[in-house]
């Protein structure tokens, strides 16, 4: 089973690296790029086979040490 | 339009953050991951609204800056 975890800063708060990106993309002659966002996707190979309780463990995993939940939000997709 | 770009280590190239991301949740107790990857994720704003166009210029920008990819692989997908 596979757990895929995108962490992404919230709405409002600075990101840095987008900034550049977008800063960068410019330079380069992409003005059709008006704003640019960097997060980071985590992939995950578990065992098991239940789902929903994958699901509930990686929800966990998130709270305490995937994500910071004060300025990022993370959303969780499992896979076969 | 808004695309959205997966930058990930090709198979086979170390990954240290996800190395130290597996141990970690091992650490915390969480041992069905048997192994964990990193990756990122890019969203571009953009203007325009030809489909094709955006996506051959986003590939370009993958190539030119946006991975590495002597060790990275990409993904593009385009939203509305």
């Amino acid at each position: 089973m596979k757990a895929i975890i995108h962490v992404g800063l919230k709405p409002g708060v600075l990101d840095p690296q987008g900034r550049a990106i977008a800063r960068s993309l410019s330079d380069l002659g992409y003005d059709e790029v008006s704003d640019a966002r960097q997060g980071k996707v985590i992939e995950l190979d578990m065992s098991g086979t239940d789902k929903d309780a994958a699901e509930a463990r990686v929800k966990e995993m998130c709270e305490k040490l995937l994500a910071n939940t004060v300025i990022e939000s993370y959303r969780i997709t499992i896979e076969d």
